[in-house]
């Protein structure tokens, strides 16, 4: 996979008061996302646990997405791979127009040892399948 | 007010399979204390729409929050008057002991027109009280 | 159509702390069917406005649904159409075996009129979609 | 207790774009202060799990609830002790005028083992319990 496609759909119940998806509902879409692409990079290797939590996220609105039956689709890649942690870039976009951006995110990992609940080194099975899909990010 | 102070209840519904309450609820209730603090300043002006878009969020998450009758505190201050933005931040911290930080975040907020759907500038009510806002501001 | 049937998306959001979704997302979940159901049912016609509120719902809860990539198939149909009332049943089920029933729903939504803010007899127009659709349902 | 008092906290992200508490989030509501209750029964005796899965859950829609600082009132009692099950009623009112009810819920709840994925029959501690709230619980 180059980047990791998501379909999104969105609820009536993502819509505020002024007729748009909320603002908090896109972090929601977002690790949606997030979490389709880190199963799919999992694959057949159920003990690449890519066990992590969530250390920082960045989010830019750019226009405001509607309530619709067809879905939008969210991209999630990689962009860093360090020795503990790693980084995503996602973005929603429209299906049929991957030029209108509705939102950018960015993403910042921590692989996590749920025994000590402390960060701990990405496992070289992890890094292994993180760096091949870095490599396989195209750029937009 | 120096800092605004927000008592954000937790709900079970925050919770999320691995017992913490949930990343994107950070955001919702970062949402809420934002409102309430937007409502002060607007105080006993109501024409002082302080009508707005947020353009970008960044979320740092620090320690887990976990579901419990007490409620956690959201302190909302601002830390840039532009002319037609404006910057918070805030923090989740222990109402008991607000060295424990569980999260910080930063938000830049636009002046909007709903008329022309675009952003506009900080009317000069908007303005002083942003500016009031960020002069009693108080490092942490 | 004979019971309109509606893709429910599952997100990671809806399971809560028991790694099941949560009672509540049930209700969200019906929510968005109805809403689907609603809009096929007012069709080309947008006076049909169909606005009303909901007067009850009753769920029962029969086996546990689980986050999966695959959606889930909820079924919404009318049972009876009264003179400002009418009601719905609905029921997710498994979209490849419609015999695996994991919760059913009746809903009673009554016509209202935003001015008054008091119910209202349904129009002629929505008395004749919704006997059609009344028509068309097939007992399970 | 007589009948079981939570303070309902309503957030701006319970608000649909009718300008109300969306009906989903009266369940919401709903399950926050019945947790709230079977924390408070189970007590000192953490032995009493009162591990239970929702059955059947009815809900009336009476008045719309608004976004305010001010809490709502939930109100949950016991009215029925069976052999693996129980019921409880519930209502959302105004804090300061009780006579002023938004919404009632009747919840059938069943004593469950996760050993086995099936009901079970009360213990005599959960029994005990549950039966003096009834026998506390005022009528209205």
């Amino acid at each position: 996979m180059s980047r990791h496609r998501y379909l999104c759909h969105v609820r009536f119940s993502d819509v505020d008061v002024y007729g748009h998806v909320n603002n908090v509902k896109y972090f929601e879409n977002f690790q949606e996302a997030r979490l389709a692409f880190i199963l799919a990079l999992a694959g057949d290797d159920p003990g690449t646990g890519l066990r992590q939590v969530v250390a920082r996220i960045d989010v830019d609105y750019k226009r405001p997405i509607l309530f619709r039956p067809e879905p939008y689709l969210i991209e999630t890649w990689v962009t860093h791979v360090g020795t503990s942690s790693y980084a995503l870039d996602a973005r929603i976009v429209d299906e049929q127009a991957a030029s209108t951006v509705y939102s950018t995110a960015q993403v910042r990992l921590v692989a996590f040892d749920p025994g000590t609940q402390r960060s701990r080194p990405l496992s070289s099975e992890e890094r292994s399948r993180l760096e091949q899909a870095l490599a396989d990010a195209v750029p937009a």
